[in-house]
């Protein structure tokens, strides 16, 4: 029953890397997907809703495959593998940093009766971030895994799990320490 | 220049009509996709945007195929033959009635220098009236094409029409006179 | 325990009524303000939240007093001293037709626990229609007593019931057959 | 007339700094208290939009003197009588972090025609880094002067900074280099 209540947002995974030092994060991103990938099978084998918050990357199309296609090059390839959205995987684009802003999803999560949220992705101090403070302003629970998110700098990804855990009240515990 | 500013939003009109009267809707949607298939052209020829907003059915996937797929049956099929999204055109996935909630429209008409709506679809007097609404709220001009909105009742489709034009300060003229 | 679930909107009572044909909703004000005030003192009695919803009038400046002040007059003198916001209940401002449009509203209801609304005021078929779709669209449960709203036509009245019944799954039974 | 496309935001300045390390807090806003003020008395004399926005204290009222009463004790006295709001100063209540979150904030400065923001207060890291994503998202110039807020930790305060400057892409320069 608790269980019902939890989702896995998996944010900006989905990734072409194509920016200044994105080298950097797609080698981080390419380790936090591991982890994600777990947790990822876990909530597929019992059920339980997995949702894809991507960037729009200029297409606004409702089309999960072109910005697939888009994202795909050498640097993405690795993690885009790794966790692939799977047939019953909800995937919401969204224009702007916030998962929430400009998006369905606080509707589907109220639809699919979920309070608490695991959140993972990139980047960890950017656009998990300001998702995390949405979130609290909507009221979830908020779990943000440490080794499930990352940025370019990890002085600037220690901090915003310090944020999540201080300001947000949120658990950073990672993954293995969840269940 | 002052076209620049302007978009054509399509609502719900990509649609299975499988719900109570549906049938009539379904007559009347066939009705009105003739003007709005000339608007859209018009708008697909000077390049200017054009905007599908439909209903999630339950998919949220941002998969525009699976939604066209799962809509398409015997009622639907003419109408969605009839304005098929095109290649460059936008389609945004709302999870409630109104084109703007929970949907990235506002910023993505932000992001076109969009002010002026034409504004067309289905139900007149739900999704197309409350989309209306939020449309003036966010203070932006609104047309809706007195030919090129239906509802199930003809009733239900003058008072949405009266509405737009007296509250909303809207724009009702039928498109041959609009240009 | 239903009870504390429950919230009674108040919605643009207090109000100047001077624009054109507002000496007619003035009276109609008047006719309403008399429900309205029995629902009031017992939700009061029932120390059941009451809510106020404004229009801003202008003044951002979070001064309920200056907005009285600003909309009494000849006319709405009646209307604000039946149904004058007590000690203890809730005024929100807001910039728009619909009291969730840019207003802490939601927040307010959850943070109250709220489920359900009864929802009263002018102009029915404006401010009241608008407010009560941006709740269906939030899931709240509504309630308008066909006797607690009121619209310059009759007939435009009329027909916002009949959308709040048909299209919002509204409850529209005037107050005495409520409680 | 560039000039009247911007607003000097205020942010939970009017505070009782009754939480932990509100001491701490309070002593820093003394400090900051003083370039905010001569901010605001340049705007106020130029006839440029001050907005306040405060959290609420459970007071949902749109009373600004109950809050203002609320907040003042002997830590708070010395920051609400240097930048009390004037007669003409705007007022907003904040139900969350952000003063974009259920506020009219948004509408306002459209009201006023404003495409840039001064943003001060308190706590740097908490609500006005908040409020500064949410102001980025709606796609305002942000101007966060280094001398005009504070929070509890320096450290905080320096990486909320860091964070407007490299990912809002705010300016962050203190007042005397403004003009």
């Amino acid at each position: 029953m608790m269980h019902k209540s939890k989702a896995l947002l998996i944010i900006d995974m989905i990734n072409p890397f194509d920016f200044e030092k994105g080298d950097i994060l797609a080698e981080k991103a390419n380790t936090i997907s591991k982890p994600i990938k777990k947790l990822k099978d876990q909530f597929n084998k019992e059920n339980k809703p997995v949702i894809f918050i991507n960037d729009h990357y200029n297409l606004w199309q409702a089309n999960l495959h072109k910005i697939i296609d888009l994202c795909t090059n050498e640097q993405s390839k690795s993690v885009i593998e790794t966790i692939h959205p799977s047939e019953k995987d909800y995937f919401l684009i969204k224009p702007k940093h916030s998962a929430f802003y400009g998006t369905a999803l606080n509707t589907l999560l109220h639809h699919l009766n979920v309070k608490s949220l695991i959140m993972t992705g990139v980047a960890g101090n950017i656009c998990v971030l300001f998702s995390a403070n949405d979130a609290y302003m909507r009221e979830f629970e908020i779990h943000v895994p440490s080794n499930c998110i990352a940025s370019v700098s990890d002085d600037d990804n220690t901090y915003a799990l310090r944020m999540i855990k201080n300001v947000l009240k949120g658990k950073i515990n990672p993954l293995h320490e969840t269940s």
